[in-house]
């Protein structure tokens, strides 16, 4: 049964030095990642930041990312015999916003880091992820505080390279990168490694980083998918009890977006 | 030394139902409950929801907040020989956008949910929370979590009347506020009760429940108070390991009032 | 790129009272719960136990599973042009002997419990199980600690209904099921319901539990395989971090199966 | 409305080196950082060790504390219109005798190590202690855990200077606490630093430490002080389910104090 | 190789209704527990409370503990060839003073709820106690975090008879206690009862309650018995890591026994 | 009361290339470290492996012990007058079987890591192992989990040399073990040592560890030893509600033997 999966970025991603041409090329691999019945379809959120590296900008993005979301529905709903996407993933390697699109949509709605911590824990005792700045690390440990994972948590560690800089230097990007894995193995005892930015994922570092055989690294952005997959096959739905359906009518969408 | 407390709360309150009195009947209030040397002040969010009780309305009111508070920031930074308050509460017992604060601010952030756990826990060893709506009880698990708190928390209950209805029918607010805090003593062991949402907050409840002598029930907003006057009279401000100062211009304000 | 996937049941099934129809009966499930480009195959272990419901069994369970694997292996490396499978399912509920052939096999190995907990976390905060037998219960709870998911398992349940007697009752179990999982509901928190034996899993009890919206139900078979996927799809193999290669010479399928 | 604030050390401050002047010289302090309408009081426990810095001195100076705490209210209670404290708070790091006074007492009770641990958590993930000796380390961790608070404790480092050193060798013990503060930043990833001794404290060690501008130092003694300020101004009290009231006559006054 | 055992008890047993003699039957129902090569010596002290029930009575009881075993230490080392104990048990179900000895002494110090959790531990998932009061309840769940053991703990009921007056109706005693047992394991999941008071083990309410099978009942006084042979066989001390050597002076016998 | 305990060797230790000698030498340590009415009897495992250092010959050893234990139990059963064993230990410090055996045998059934852990905690805080190869050691994390003492654990290191080589080169492991301690010491903050592995044991290297006076070296085969001398002395026999006896008539014994 063909299913439909809304990639939906929480930032400006268009607005941004790459454009719109990143978005069509992020959306194709995530196709080419999909399963053969799988559509991915890919969305920004117009409003919103161009790079989020901070509790700052992950509030900051939600209400352009809700309000995306919902004008999306609102047209989709309009026309004969179409119904929403089958999930939903969140484009933001912090999960923002993860847990209020659970209230108000209908179909799965599934996080980058969580579903990326959930599978790496599968493969190994200990995650640990390298990221882009120290801004975002405590961000993350408080995450996983609230996932509930900390026992199985090694800690995350930055390259220092802001996400709106990371195609200046492709090669000390990836130095760093290869430096923080092994620095995470040899200091907090990391066994498997989560790449913990999704402009990373895209450039394909998860998969370089594996090369090294015996250390799994996640890309997130395919492990949210997968997620989306088996969320969307099984055809399984958030907890209402976790996440009751919103009930008040949302002026969100048109204060976030005039 | 003479210290200003802002205590700002997170949704349009005066655009609701009660008004701009309300705000005003708050600060009355808070101003009662302060240090003789410290001013608090009271600003509502324009543009964000009327009550706060979901994940989606927390991530809704976070950036009309933020851009409430720079927009008081910028006017005062103008005037000669003003600064800004000494510390600002988030006027919502969840605690939204307090982490994001942290990161614009340079006084302390306070969360009322944050200090009162951290209060009640001196007071008892399990720490139970009343509040209004099922809805918002896996939001406070997570967040107790996320504080890594776990182990000294009873869990939350609700009394199933929404902030807006509270003033509808007191006695029955009243009666089920005692209900929840003595369910929460009997099937969770608590020892201490927190009253789990702002508005019950202004209208007495702790102080009235407290009355049950041996079982201590806390204000969220006079423990937020004593804990902002406490950082204010110490100068002391979040660490910038946990809480980095945000160093990009965050647009977010003018796109997220007009 | 097409993909095989192992269901490796621990037990000797074919022996048991459903015989080797209900192996076929799985796999057909299997294969119609599989992504479009993968092959399921379902083997059983000649010489383990009928059913699984104890951490007796648990033991001795492994040794013929890990020799019927390896058996299987060796068969088809002797093949021209064949490797092994891309991914193994350890088809019972406790994940017996899943950390063994992590350290023996290159493949990814999936245990259902596992990959249930991780899924079902993604969908509410607290994750119930309903089980055949009290004796698996504290089996399970060992396994979570073991997981270091305890701040998220609600506990479980058993419908005291062993495995071999599902089939004579339906609706008794039926019945039972469902009040277990209200029980976790209602004493427990829970907020999602993983059914918590294969044998359940097959007879369609999550997917019938589904049909209560608001309370996701797990399907651990399903889950499985859909975390299978997960790994193949990625060309993801556990840490050897955490999972060294087996060095010796194992001896134990010979000692086992002769 | 005026308030009376006891801080009670548990050794015999007076009967050391530094004699009666150090009792009105912390005196002095402390109530210079009271807020307006607050008085301290300072007394110190005849009998008591000189200083504090191993389980057995902490239980050695239990008794005399509690038997100067009930002398005082014993004459208080004989004067016309006089009430016992409004709050007391234990003068030392280790929060000796904190649970057994919350027994006696029917006014708040304050330990510095509980108080400032609570407050730290408020400005930062992760909170590591600088104090004077080996041997109270392990003593804190104990402490830290019976609180709960393990996921927010980056350790404690010691300068290895006992406490009646102290005004030896000011420049050294500077050098040390600095070093510690920077070895729990480097080596455990502390957020904020809490100064693990009164003596410290009352040297002004935090507020020189934080002239480090964006790591938080938490003088203890202040922390203290603001928490029983908080528990005054509100008319809180310890839960009598967690410290049910000490019914039975204690004769240890007497026994202590002869 | 002979080891001679004190058992100290921490309160002044023989000033108590029950008398010196009841020291003695206490002495021969541990000789009788204790191997072959082993003398128990029973002592209390003098000073200390008749009963401990509270944290207050815990503080109270660990100074003349202290000079009771250090008065001993100070006779035998007097004799010619004659050395302390080999390992001395705190005779008091909470643990009183067992961290401070082990700083002062050179031999292993046990505190019986400690030894009996850790034994317990060892026969069955989680461990409840049943005990005399509700004040010692909050006193032994703040005991169980301090150890880190909390994911094993169901927690503790009181039978409501303090110490005193537990031989006044034993009937009553032991369907109380009976009833705890199972309040324990109905309510609260626990796998294994320890009788939580060194009196009521003394009476043999742990063998009589075993009586029913299935659910084991630790007796304290013979579980710290054991483990302190168990030191003392293998000539183990507690760590100088954890508890360094007192290496200052303590006065504290002679102030506390004056 | 005389006792018999039975430390069974889950491999098959006779087949190795120490031979019947080591079986024999073994048993005479361990009954000169047994308490004087106290017999010890030492069996290993036809057909299991020969040393077990991993999760796939753990899994591999356990039917083998399963079955000597109950050959062993027949023969004696048959005999006029006698008994089983008053306890059983698995001689193998990562504790295969162990709970497997709780099901099946009526008397209590001792791990040696798990006693070890137990007692070690009662002699410091954070207890560290040293054991053989890198491949144990996610082993032995995962049981601490499992066991629920993370918050007690301060890891393991591995001296790299494998079982069936400790006895080529003493003085490079004797040198390596103690390394090992010093490095769990600096950089992990052990306070207790745990010699993790019972050839290491045997060859007496706790014992000479702990010639480092003020840091305990647990030898976890005399550890095991007295826990089970503990239990047999009190007739204390495993819980029935986490270990339920087993009702299946079990067939893996002869299927694993033949």
């Amino acid at each position: 049964m063909a299913k439909r999966i809304l990639y939906q970025i929480p930032g400006d991603l268009s607005a941004g030095p790459l454009g719109a041409a990143e978005l069509e090329r992020r959306r194709g691999l995530l196709q080419s990642w999909a399963a053969q019945d799988v559509t991915v379809e890919v969305a920004d959120a117009p409003g919103g930041p161009l790079s989020i590296e901070s509790h700052a900008e992950e509030a900051w993005c939600v209400p352009p990312m809700i309000a995306a979301v919902r004008r999306r529905l609102h047209v989709e709903e309009a026309r004969p015999a179409q119904t929403g996407p089958d999930a939903v993933i969140v484009g933001c390697f912090g999960d923002p916003g993860v847990a209020a699109l659970r209230e108000i949509l209908d179909c799965p709605v599934v996080g980058p880091f969580e579903a990326s911590f959930h599978l790496a824990a599968q493969l190994g005792a200990r995650v640990g992820v390298v990221t882009i700045l120290d801004s975002v690390i405590s961000l993350l440990d408080q995450h996983v505080r609230g996932l509930g994972l900390s026992l199985r948590y090694a800690g995350a560690v930055a390259i220092d390279v802001p996400v709106l800089e990371l195609k200046n230097d492709p090669a000390t990007v990836k130095a760093r990168v290869s430096e923080g894995a092994a620095d995470l193995v040899r200091r907090r005892d990391a066994d498997v490694i989560v790449i913990g930015c999704m402009s990373l994922a895209f450039l394909g570092l998860a998969e370089w980083l594996t090369g090294d055989r015996g250390l799994p690294a996640i890309n997130p952005a395919r492990c949210a998918l997968k997620t989306a997959e088996a969320f969307a096959a099984q055809e399984l739905v958030q907890s209402r009890r976790t996440f009751p359906k919103l009930r008040k009518e949302m002026v969100i969408a048109s204060s976030g977006s005039s």
